[in-house]
């Protein structure tokens, strides 16, 4: 029992909820350790939602709600962490979801399938196919899901599979608390922030946005900008840091 | 098996030592999280020491071998990632080593005392009684191990239990990544930098040191000045990532 009166409670809690997912074979243990990355850089973010994240999300709600076809893909710790905000995101915004593994077993694509089913969402199923130009498992994905989709959401995803994906001609919104990582430098559009405080400004936003809205936030989109401002609230974070 | 002219290659092999160790029992699932936290900043230092941290470990060095009872305490990611260089420290400091964990259970407590026996530690053995200040199994330890130690070198332990062992009167050394955790804060002096490159070259003092350099380095002990210096460090590195 992590005890409520411990200042980092609710970080530890998560990590508890990640270290019991792992157990249940829901996230791999490379994922616990990547995790444990993205929590530095959310320090370093001062562990909240930045003015510049938050145009982040509307501008991905825009890309989801104009989509011919948006697909949202969830791995193993995006289903651990928010597959109560995934199922909320879905309903504002239509799009399919599609379970997606680094490391891919078929039980643990059923485990995740059934966690993300209790908590309401909808999950594509069928018969994957190879159609990611990728070796190994990473290439795998279902025809009327991710391989059809013209705008992919995928919460903590690894660099090489969005770097694929965008070879697609898909277009790609990331959500990765590291700036500097290959995955927020090769999406289309990166949130810079923590799963589960990202998902509900992008469903927010879903529901209020206007047609015009939309076409103003897709044309300005500058994914160099946003990464620029996130590493330089960071720096002016370590700069105070110790005031 | 991960090829050794891998550009990541020391990193990949330190993960899969942790992985086993999970399994093993050895070191908590929420141990993965928290070295994965322990990679992000030691990717913002240029996974090297800095000559700041040299500068710690020579006065963290001093302060072992001028203490009147030092110790040691040991969780499962130290025990795991650092065993052998526990000993070594242990044999040219003199401190005893008593095994301290977040998530304690007697069966951690002999798997992780076997495990540091093997690499020629010689453990403190005893019933630890609650004697920290502090909810939760952190607040047991050996009244003969940190219950008497002055001088306490805690590698990678929780912020809590720092502040803790300071309200207590112990003069506390951290070795953490994070300049900006409660940990490196609360402690008297913080070794900022990686355990297996920092406690060699605490080892290496401890051998060299005169009671004059000793004295003069604990006099002039800044710990805020080794944080502002280890977050330059950081800084500079955030300045030219995209670059």
């Amino acid at each position: 029992m992590i005890p409520e009166d411990h200042p980092r409670y609710r970080s530890l809690k998560v990590r508890e909820r990640l270290a019991r997912c792992a157990r249940e074979g829901i996230v791999a243990m490379e994922g616990l350790a990547a995790h444990g990355r993205g929590e530095a850089f959310d320090y370093l973010l001062g562990e909240r939602t930045t003015e510049c994240a938050r145009h982040a999300c509307r501008t991905a709600a825009a890309l989801l709600v104009t989509a011919r076809h948006p697909v949202i893909s969830v791995n193993g710790n995006t289903a651990a962490l928010a597959a109560r905000e995934i199922g909320e995101l879905q309903r504002a915004s239509g799009a399919g979801v599609e379970v997606s593994l680094f490391h891919r077993t078929e039980e643990r694509i059923h485990r995740i399938t059934d966690l993300l089913e209790e908590h309401g969402v909808e999950v594509l199923t069928g018969e994957a196919e190879r159609l990611i130009p990728l070796s190994h498992d990473r290439a795998w994905c279902l025809r009327e899901g991710i391989g059809a989709a013209d705008v992919v959401l995928v919460p903590l995803e690894d660099g090489d599979r969005c770097a694929a994906l965008r070879s697609m001609g898909k277009q790609v919104i990331a959500i990765d608390l590291n700036p500097l990582s290959r995955t927020a430098r090769m999406a289309t559009l990166t949130i810079v922030d923590e799963v589960t405080r990202a998902l509900p400004h992008v469903t927010d936003a879903c529901g209020t946005l206007g047609a015009e809205e939309c076409a103003r936030l897709i044309q300005t989109m500058d994914n160099t900008y946003l990464l620029r401002a996130a590493i330089q609230e960071m720096r002016e974070r370590l700069t105070h840091a110790l005031d």
